[in-house]
């Protein structure tokens, strides 16, 4: 038997990962993936045979079925220690850890879970916008725009709303972020490819969310609605590519 | 000038920080700490001159003040380059960021922030109960328990909710959950020093919250409602110190 490592490899690019789940990764002897997580992290694990579960957002029941039947075939081997289950972002949040824990534990199979930064996150930092805000902004609620069924929900719980996977349902989320009580000059920040070298941001309000996508076409998009949306400096809008230059990268 | 990296120390284990943010620890010729910070991150930055400022939560408004004074003088200085500003778990969430970007801003002092993994999704790892959870646990909410003014405040507004900084008022925030709504058989997990070796967990119900917080008096505690509160596993209520052991360390 060997151990199963769910491992949050943080929101792509590669120094986003934590320090325990890179270690992990180099003692891994094999590494399933999805597609969303960025391909230099093979580099972490050159000893390991990497499998490409071909996970984005979200994957319908047959592909999630396989992921678990992968893991539990490869984590009932005697003849390796180590099994990598590398997911995009934080598993916790919308990584479907769930199913995948149960599928092992029916197996019999030891896991650990070794958190990452979620792509929400990484975006609040990429744009210097803060999620929460003194006073105005106490709370702020995850939710992925779309539901298991394909439907859209706007919702509006909390002070600041973070939409995942949003990006090809913009005119439909703005509609029911309407219909929720949202006014239509709310502030909206998009970000897409948070936290990688590739993140964009542009900034919309509710009345204009259904036309502001046309940059993020085709990327991991989140959309953060209200207090968390807003600049922190009143000139500071957000233009072109906002990663912060890495100098601190290895 | 230097420039000002903040950076999210993760929860409190040393290897729960990122690659981007050890990295950056590695070049910092100051680094500012908040008191909930692992004094054993002290090893990735021999180098640079440490300063406790003391935040635990809830700063007041003076001791914000004087953060924000330690922050421009030293990233005023010409003689260095790098000042690290490392606050526990992710600064953008309840982390009093937006204060301190706008006084860097006033005083023209660059800077960055490197995300890191939020307390509630190390308590989630830990505990092996994911935050999300297949059509019954859609949305997350982060909120702190208690408001500016020190008010306890329930809400009701994701299918999971998480409060930051609830240890102390158990009672009260079980009485505000049962009026915004949640039933007295909710499901609720604490956790404190989440992501550490002293983790602790616990299960309750909101009923039973106000009498839950023995063991973890005097320690940063988050609450789970709702959902994300069950165990993925019926038979897997938590016992004891949930840590799993971390064969990984280097």
């Amino acid at each position: 038997m060997a151990t199963v490592i769910f491992i949050g490899a943080g929101p792509g690019a590669t120094d986003l990962i934590t320090l325990r789940g890179a270690r992990w990764l180099g003692k891994a002897d094999v590494v399933l993936f999805d597609a969303l997580t960025d391909p230099e992290l093979r580099d972490m694990a050159p000893q390991a045979e990497w499998i490409d579960v071909g996970k984005r957002g979200y994957a319908h029941a047959m592909a999630q079925e396989r992921i678990n039947a992968l893991l539990v075939e490869h984590g009932s081997r005697s003849d390796i220690a180590v099994v990598a289950r590398l997911k995009g972002g934080d598993p916790n949040l919308f990584g479907r850890l769930e199913e995948e824990l149960i599928a092992l534990d029916q197996a019999g199979i030891s896991c650990e879970v070794v958190p990452g930064v979620t792509s929400a996150i990484a975006a609040a930092a990429g744009t210097h916008r803060p999620l929460t805000r003194r006073g105005v902004g106490r709370s702020v609620s995850f939710a992925t725009a779309m539901t298991r069924s394909g439907e859209v929900q706007g919702c509006r719980s909390a002070d600041t709303e973070v939409f995942y996977m949003a990006g090809q349902k913009l005119a439909i989320l703005a509609e029911q972020l309407l219909q929720v009580g949202w006014s239509v000059e709310t502030p909206v920040l998009l970000v897409s490819d948070a936290g990688t070298r590739q993140e964009q941001a542009s900034e919309a309000t509710v009345g204009r969310l259904a036309s502001a996508g046309e940059r993020h076409a085709g990327r991991p998009t989140i959309v953060i609605v209200g207090a968390g949306a807003r600049p922190v400096l009143a000139r500071d809008a957000v233009v072109g590519n906002l990663l912060p230059p890495s100098g601190a990268a290895a």
